[in-house]
């Protein structure tokens, strides 16, 4: 049931908005949350948030409300970060970088576990815990690790090569940071993050606005 | 027109796709496409592309297509990046000076202008063309500069009071990289860009395949 391909990507980028505030709300240590406590501090709207855990079973009691720590266990185990899981990353620049030391990851259970770049001024160099390799020996160093979870850094002009090269090693889904639409087979998922496409996004909102 | 606050979200989120798309065709000198050449490249079905674009009035020609420069030149202005647009970061650790360096901003006419950071050891370095100023001199520095957009790239702890600060400087728009939800007052828009959402999203689909 949990692994229903029918659930809306929207649903899931929901739980993990819900998994978020429930994370902060344990650390507040706040027991129980109304679906209301949900719509205030995350903006997206009760009916909404019952809506997309009922995709997933029966959550919360009537006039109780939802028990935080149930809540997010349940959560983490549908989007499947209550284990442990290995992901790559490739490029290891500014970005790749910050990403190597995001010490959030170990959150959501991600385990770092190699950093790749083509540089071969960057090679052998540490990184964060981690050694920074060849991008040629993906495939070698996958082998190993079995990550099927890849982060791409790299130049636009490079991404098309490195997600096929990733691919051949046995990525299954990637995080694509370069400003290109991925062409990957269809089984792959490509979840692409594009700095410019959100700042896009917000320019067209200040359009509303009087100008100074 | 172009200014509706009727068009959704996930519309503006596509037109950013199409830019990017169109973008790349220019640099590869083709001049016409269809929106099955649209649906083709991007993902986007092609009677979605059409509904898109029909917000914002008559584009393309029957049985020729669409003219890719002119698209483009209207989609930019469609989402207000076809003017320059001064636009700060703070927080100057690794994720801050990727995007300062960034040499995509220009592409879409986003200028960064500023540069700021809480930590004095930070305080006055060169970064890219930029010097790091203190986060207490934000709103004297962008009464100068007018900045209405601000990426936040500082950590959870600090992001709620930066967060305030920018806003009280005449900050309009926010891109949020801190894994925190940010309350604010509901004329300013804010995007939250979360690599561990990402994550646990694409994590999600991994569990409809069997396991190594």
């Amino acid at each position: 049931m949990n692994s229903s391909p029918k659930v809306p990507i929207p649903t899931l980028e929901r739980l993990a908005t819900y998994l978020r505030y429930l994370i902060d709300l344990e650390a507040s240590e706040v027991e129980t949350i109304s679906s209301t406590d949900v719509e205030k501090q995350t903006g997206i709207n009760a009916a909404q948030f019952r809506k997309d855990l009922s995709y997933f079973g029966e959550f919360g009691k009537p006039g109780v409300g939802y028990n935080v720590v149930e809540l997010q266990t349940r959560i983490a185990h549908i989007l499947k970060i209550d284990q442990t899981q290995p992901i790559i990353v490739i490029g290891a620049g500014n970005l790749g970088s910050a990403l190597i030391g995001y010490p959030g990851l170990q959150e959501h259970k991600f385990q770092m576990a190699a950093a790749f770049d083509a540089d071969p001024a960057k090679i052998g160099r540490p990184q964060g815990q981690l050694t920074i390799q060849g991008v040629n020996d993906l495939r070698q160093v996958n082998a190993r690790i079995g990550a099927r979870i890849a982060i791409l850094c790299v130049p636009a002009s490079a991404a098309q090569a490195v997600a096929e090269a990733a691919i051949a090693a046995g990525i299954r889904v990637i995080l694509n940071f370069a400003p290109i639409l991925l062409q990957v087979p269809s089984r792959i998922v490509v979840r692409n993050v594009s700095f410019l496409q959100e700042l896009a996004v917000l320019s067209y909102h200040l359009s509303n606005e009087t100008h100074k």
